[in-house]
C-alpha cells in the first residue's frame, strides 16, 4: 500500500506535564511535507501502556504511516518497546549490529557498555531495525495490515539524522507519485485581518487545489499558498503566477518571496547591498545577535555584537556619554543612538543596530513601563529610530525586540535607497 | 463534575506542515500540572471540520477538560468556532463586550474595526466569553454533560494572560483536592543509563504514589519525582525525605536541588560568591549570553559580552595575539584563552567565558571538523579549557556549545574553591 497519510506521535511524560518541548513533531512534520504525505495529526502521550496501545489502535487506523519518538531510553520510564512488542504479538531479540554499534560508541569514550544500554539492542523479531549510528537506542520499521509504524528515540540529533537519512528512504519506498508545492511570502507592516479584506477577491478565485493560510507572528505574517496534484512543474508554474498577480497589491509590505524565516531574509538583503552589519544590544542580551548567527554563511555579512548589559560597558567600549544616561537614561532614543553610532565604529561595519529596553518582568516606571524598548539602526551618517512597547512577559519583550530590529535594517536600507549591487 | 484529567489540543495546518513551533500546548500542560490537573494527551490537529468533530467527541470522552488553542483568527482558514457551534447545536450571537474591547484596541493604534473582526466577536449563545483584554478573538468556556470545553486565541500572549487569568479561575471552581508535588535535581557529567545503575535499589524502593523520571539533554540530566496523592504536606515531606536519602550516592553531580534551569542554577552559583561573569563569543553568535540574560535579574551578576565573529574584533576588542590567531586559529585553546582574558579585562568581570568553534555545516577540516569547539572560563589568573566535539548540525553545535561552557564555570568555581559568601 501506498503512503498519503501520517501522524506523528510523541511518548514521553516529561512532554505531558510541560517539562521540555517538543519541537521534534516540527522537523518530522516538515520532512513529511516535503515528501507530500499529509500530516493529520499530532499527537504526545505518556508513558503508559493502555495509552500506547490505544494511539496503536486509533492511529494505524487513521493514518497509512504512524512515526512515534521517544520512549526508547534505557530507563524504567520507557515502556514503548515492551508494549509495542506485545500489540504484534512478536517477542525480543537480539540485534547484533545494533550491540556492536553501541559497544563501539563507548569504547570511543573510553566506557564499557551498561546493562542497561544492552538490553536496548534487544527489538520485536517483526520489525526492521533502522541503524541509528548516534545513540544507543535503535530506530524500528513495522509493516501491519498494509500500514507502517516507525519508532525513533526521542534525542533530537539522533531523530534527525534518523528522518534525513534510513526513514527517509524506507517511506520514499511507499510513495504514491502526488505532488505538494508551497511558496510563501513574508510580509510586515500589515495585520492579518487587513491583508485578508485587501485580497479578499483573489482568495476567493483560488483553484480548489490550492490552499492559503496565514501565518501572524510578532508584527509579521506570512502568506503561504500550497498547491496539490500529480504534476509539481504544473503547481509550481500555476502557484507562482497566482502570487505574481496578487504581488502589486501587496508590494510595500512584502520583506521577502524566496525564504520565510526574517533573519535569513535579513541575510540576503546585506548581501544584496554589500553592507555590513553589527549590533548592540542591552535588553535583548544577544538574542539578535544570536538570531543573526543561526544563519549558515552570516559570517559573510555579520562583524558581531556588543552586549553592554551594564552602563559602564555602554560607556566604555561603546562610547555612549556619561551625560545621557545621566539626563535620558538607558532606555532612551539618544542612548540607542549613541549605541549604534558606537558599534559602527567600534565593530567597524557598515551599519549597527541598537537595542536598550525594560524586559521586565521589574524595572519599570511610570513613564517608562515594562516593555519600553527603543531601538536605532546607524550607518555612522544617518539614524533611525522606533520606540516598541511590548507587555509584562521578559521573553515575549526579548524576541519582540529581535524581530522589530531587524524590521528596522529593512527600513533603513530602504529610506536610505542604498543601491542595490 | 470535578475536573481531574485534561486534554490540550491546537488546531491549525500551519503546525502539522511544521511551519510553526507549538509552544502553547507545554505552556497549559505546565499551568495544568500546578492545579493538580493530569494532562492525558496533546494533540494538534488541522483546520477540518471533520478532525475538529471527531477530536470534540473522542476528546470530552476521555478527559474532563478539553483545552483548545488556535483557529479562531479573522481570516478564511480558521473554522473552529463554526464547527464547535455547531457541534453544540447552538447559534452565533453578537457578544458586546467583546466588540468594545475589540473597538477600543484599534481606536488606541488609530484604526477601524474590520469586518473581520467584527464577525470575531460573534460566539455561541451557548458559551461563557472569558474576556480577551490582549487581542480580537474571545476565549469561550462550554460546559457539556458534565464536562468542560475551553477554547483560546493561538496568539501565545494572548493565551498565557488568558491561561494564568480567566481560565484558571473558572478551572478553580471545578477542582478536587488531589495534589501533587514535584522535586527536580540537575546532574551534569553522568549518562542517563550509569546515573539509572547506581540508584536503582533506590528506585525499586520508591512507594507506589511517587514516580521518578529521567530527563536528559546535551550531557545532563534531570531527576524528576512526582508525588501525587490528598496531602501536599505529606508529599513534600516524604518526597524531599527520598531525595536526601539519595543526594548524597550522586553527589559530585548534583549542580542544583532548587531550579532545573542551567541558565537559574549559574546565576544562584555567581549570586552564592558574589562573582561577576562575562562572555567572549564566536561561533555561539551570542547565544550563551542570551541565556543567561533570558533569566530576570540576571543584570545582578552578568557584565555583558562581546560577540567578536570576526578575527579583527577578537584582536582589536579582545586583545588576542594576531601570532595566535595565525599559529593555531581562531578556533583552538590558545585563543580562546586570550579571548577569555581580554573580555575579563575590557568587560570588567570577575570571571568570564570564551568560546570558538566551528558551528557548521561548512567551514572544517581534517584536523578540525565541524563541531570541534573550544571553550576557556578565566578570572584574569586562572584559566579553565575544554574541547568539545558536537555534529554537522549548526543549531545542535551552537546549542551543546551554550550549555557546556555554563558547565564550565561551574568546574571552574569548584575547582578554584571560590568560598561561598
Amino acid at each position: 500500500m501506498s503512503i498519503k497519510t501520517a501522524e506523528v506521535v510523541t511518548i514521553g511524560d516529561e512532554i505531558l506535564i510541560g517539562q521540555i518541548t517538543d519541537t521534534n513533531t516540527q522537523f518530522i512534520a516538515t520532512e513529511l511535507n516535503k515528501l507530500g504525505v499529509k500530516v493529520l495529526r499530532k499527537q504526545t502521550i505518556g508513558d503508559s501502556k493502555a495509552a500506547i496501545v490505544n494511539m496503536l489502535k486509533d492511529s494505524l487506523a487513521n493514518a497509512d504511516l504512524v512515526i512515534t519518538t521517544g520512549g526508547l531510553g534505557p530507563t524504567k520510564d520507557d515502556i514503548t518497546k515492551h508494549t509495542i512488542n506485545e500489540f504484534f504479538g512478536s517477542e525480543l531479540v537480539l540485534h547484533q549490529p545494533t550491540l556492536d554499534t553501541v559497544t563501539a560508541f563507548f569504547a570511543k569514550r573510553g566506557k564499557e557498555v551498561s546493562e542497561a544500554n544492552r538490553l536496548q539492542a534487544m527489538v520485536p523479531q517483526c520489525c526492521e531495525v533502522i541503524l541509528n549510528e548516534h545513540g544507543t537506542a535503535p530506530c524500528m520499521w513495522f509493516e501491519h495490515n498494509g500500514k507502517f509504524l516507525v519508532c525513533m528515540p526521542g534525542v533530537p540529533f539522533e531523530m534527525k539524522n534518523l528522518m534525513t537519512g534510513g526513514v527517509q528512504s524506507k517511506i520514499k519506498q511507499h510513495l504514491d507519485i502526488q505532488e505538494i508545492y508551497h511558496k510563501t511570502i513574508l510580509t510586515v507592516g500589515v495585520g492579518e485581518s487587513v491583508l485578508a479584506e485587501m485580497i479578499s477577491d483573489w482568495e476567493d478565485s483560488l483553484p480548489e487545489y490550492i490552499k492559503l493560510a496565514y501565518l501572524p507572528s510578532f508584527g509579521s505574517v506570512k502568506l503561504r499558498l500550497s498547491a496539490y496534484g500529480s504534476n509539481y512543474e504544473y503547481l509550481k508554474y500555476e502557484t507562482d503566477a497566482l502570487f505574481v498577480a496578487i504581488a502589486p497589491v501587496i508590494e510595500k509590505y512584502i520583506i521577502s518571496e524566496t525564504t520565510e524565516k526574517l533573519e535569513v531574509a535579513l541575510g540576503d538583503l546585506l548581501n544584496a547591498h554589500h553592507l555590513s552589519l553589527a549590533t548592540a544590544e542591552s535588553c535583548t542580551g544577544g538574542a539578535l545577535s544570536a538570531a543573526i548567527v543561526s544563519v549558515a554563511g552570516s559570517s559573510q555579512y555579520f562583524k558581531g555584537s556588543v552586549v553592554a548589559y551594564q552602563n559602564e560597558i555602554k560607556k566604555n567600549i561603546l562610547g555612549v556619554h556619561e551625560d545621557t544616561l545621566l539626563r535620558f537614561g538607558a532606555v532612551s532614543e539618544q542612548c540607542v543612538i549613541e549605541m549604534a553610532a558606537g558599534a559602527v565604529k567600534v565593530l567597524q561595519s557598515d551599519l549597527a543596530v541598537a537595542i536598550s529596553g525594560i524586559a521586565g518582568p521589574t524595572g519599570g516606571s511610570e513613564e517608562k513601563p515594562v516593555g519600553t524598548i527603543w531601538m536605532a539602526c546607524s550607518d555612522g551618517q544617518h539614524t533611525l529610530t522606533k520606540k516598541i512597547v511590548g507587555i509584562n512577559i521578559r521573553e515575549v519583550n526579548i524576541s519582540y525586540a529581535t524581530t522589530q530590529s531587524m524590521y528596522l535594517v529593512f527600513e533603513f536600507v530602504k529610506m536610505y535607497a542604498f543601491k542595490e549591487c
